[in-house]
């Protein structure tokens, strides 16, 4: 008889012992496992073309244009529609992308590796924020923002990151969430703690002062610079406590923009999902709940591992961004000590007297509690190319952890 | 007849609205009013030579051989006492400086401007923790830090700062208070903060990639690097409400190590003092209580602006480094407001709804309510050339709140 505490407790284990370290980055073809020229990752479960988004639509079109693949709209569709190009999702290949989370062949990406226990993890480059190809933007503007990244900013950073001997991505976390970071939609403490780790390699292995300004510019500028190695690295964790046989954890959430899915620690790579929903949260000037695409992004990561909305006590400031108050945010972080496994050991939140955040989502808690995961997230417009129009708080519908606990009942015969 | 709260509302007004601008950087002799060769100031109230403490003494001769006047101990204290060169406070020429506070003629100093009110204030630069000139110590590893610091670092900073067109340090604290610093103690990041700011002109502005590298290096491995600038900011703040006719403001609070001493916005220059008390704290493995000096160090200033242990709510993690519990951190805040004038209009603390950090401390209400001010700190060995030993937290003596409102109901006939 399987004994279910004992493998969460394992699973558990295993996402909190990961200990994920930045090495460098690389060409997705050249280092993502299963990457061809024919293919783009996409974030969520696996959609066909007909029920993708606008913003996903939007992003397939950018990231085809960026190829050389296409010129515009028509010609990218037409490639997907004629199955020359498939879609596969980031998460079947190690990968993780934040919103549309569309990556293409010659992107960089960033390279985790999780240092305890051998796996290994990928995220594109984060491009900042608003009219950007993760929220369905594609125009010129972002194409040039995409190939200076490509061209100019990947290999000073791979440089760097060669040069430092990598970055331990875990502690920089940890010590982000003691800076008011929750790790997900606030990432402005670990973003200056990672140019502050990279600036003075940066310097060096610049091929000329203005390009080490221009990339020291970027990543500062950016506050969510360290989003995509973070979301690697929780992708690292999660994937070190997946598929541990009787588990219940949780280890992926996801969401493609049409529908939210999770997978199951001892439930294989069986996806369950249902239609996303609409975030609540705050609007940029001019837009409003109408504009608003459903739930989108590989960025739920984040609270799969036990930081992002679940470690939002830790990011009082927050509120100014996503909505609510600090005393909700405080709020949500107890909540979801009532669907979690254990309390971090390593992540800590200073206002709650230094308590571990919760971490790892017991599907049978959801279940008996009836309290779904928080997420914080961004929020797409949901007609393509036009970009992110707000930020807010969503939940995952709770179909989908029911769906989950039967198919779990089913396979172990309880 | 004078009415001291429309006096104190309008020194409120001044010290809030005060808007410190980091413009650059010189050498002291150039720019401190008043500063010439033989002269050195040093942080608190005035001191004779016979009563000064350990560490003003070993960075009083550390000064005096980083200026190539002395070569050692005997030949630094020979020039005090003969009278070549004398001390006066930093506090009496729009200066101010951690722990010892000691700025010799030729030291690069930071300049501040108020440019709501058109004060200046100045601060050296910081060296980092630990075996450093301003907690006394002088070794030939202080000299080359302080020669590096001088000969490298400012002419970079110096020419970054140019570049940048000044640094709102104003606009740094507030968003810092939002990242989990106070501004005292605390100074992660808003140091970072401040690195990102210069970063790319640095880069630019560096006479190689090498030396670049090193001031980014030095510059981010300092959790202190911005609290000079910090403690100039709240020095042209706490300047510009002092003078105000009938005010009970306090506008000053300073340590020599010997004496904690007071100035009161309607009582002109004069100083109210008494013996500075050993601080409360964490103590550096191998050191303790017999080991620390009486508290000593402009940086007070920050919490006569309004920060420091009066925003310790901001910055639950500090507790590690000071010692208490974040709940005490947060009662430390709540207790400042009994005995201040004003919630902050732009320093805020998210943990406490955005409330206004507790400003502008009125000598009455110290009086009325036994509440004395909270001042986190450093602790200095009590022996020249030794260095930091701890941090903690401290109060003045309450018998110069005392005599001060003696004097000031004295002088306003009330």
């Amino acid at each position: 008889m399987i004994n279910l505490d004992r493998a969460n407790a394992e699973a558990t284990d295993r996402m909190i012992e990961a200990r994920a370290v930045l090495t460098g980055l690389g060409k997705a073809r050249d280092v993502i496992p299963g990457m061809h020229d024919d293919l783009l990752l996409h974030a969520g479960p696996p959609i066909t073309w007909d029920r993708a988004s606008g913003p996903l639509r939007g992003a397939v079109t950018g990231a085809l244009i960026f190829e050389g693949r296409a010129r515009d709209d028509a010609e990218a569709h037409a490639l997907i529609e004629q199955g020359v190009i498939t879609l596969e999702p980031c998460h079947h290949h190690n990968a993780v992308g934040p919103m549309a989370g569309v990556t293409s062949p010659s992107m960089s990406v960033y390279i985790i590796e999780n240092e305890t226990h051998g796996n290994r993890a990928f995220s594109n480059l984060n491009e900042g924020y608003g009219k950007v190809l993760r929220y369905g933007a594609f125009d010129a503007d972002v194409q040039r923002r995409l190939r200076w990244m490509e061209d100019v900013m990947a290999p000073v950073l791979q440089a760097a990151l060669a040069a430092s001997g990598g970055l331990d991505v875990k502690a920089l976390l940890a010590e982000a969430l003691h800076m008011g970071d929750e790790g997900h939609n606030r990432n402005k403490a670990g973003s200056i703690l990672y140019l502050k780790a990279l600036a003075p390699h940066i310097a060096r292995v610049s091929p000329g002062s203005d390009t080490a300004a221009a990339v020291l510019q970027a990543i500062g500028d950016n506050a969510l610079s360290v989003l995509n190695p973070v979301m690697a690295a929780c992708k690292v964790m999660a994937d070190a406590a997946h598929g541990v046989e009787g588990s219940t954890l949780v280890t992926t959430m996801a969401r493609n923009g049409t529908d939210f899915g999770i997978r199951i620690s001892g439930l294989g790579d069986r996806w369950f999902t249902a239609p996303a929903q609409i975030p609540q949260g705050l609007y940029f000037p001019g837009y409003g709940d109408d504009d608003a695409n459903a739930d989108i992004g590989d960025s739920t990561i984040t609270e799969t591992a036990g930081i992002g909305a679940f470690a939002m006590a830790a990011a009082p400031a927050i509120v100014t961004f996503v909505s609510g108050t600090p005393q909700e945010a405080l709020h949500a972080t107890m909540e979801m000590y009532e669907i979690t496994e254990r309390e971090h050991r390593y992540f800590t939140i200073p206002a709650m007297d230094f308590r571990g955040s919760p971490t790892g989502i017991d599907l049978r808690k959801v279940i008996e509690t009836g309290i779904t995961p928080r997420v914080n997230t961004g929020i797409a417009h949901k007609k393509p190319g036009i970009g992110q129009i707000g930020a807010g708080l969503v939940r995952p519908p709770m179909a989908i952890f029911e769906d989950a606990l039967v198919a779990f009942a089913e396979q172990y015969d309880i």
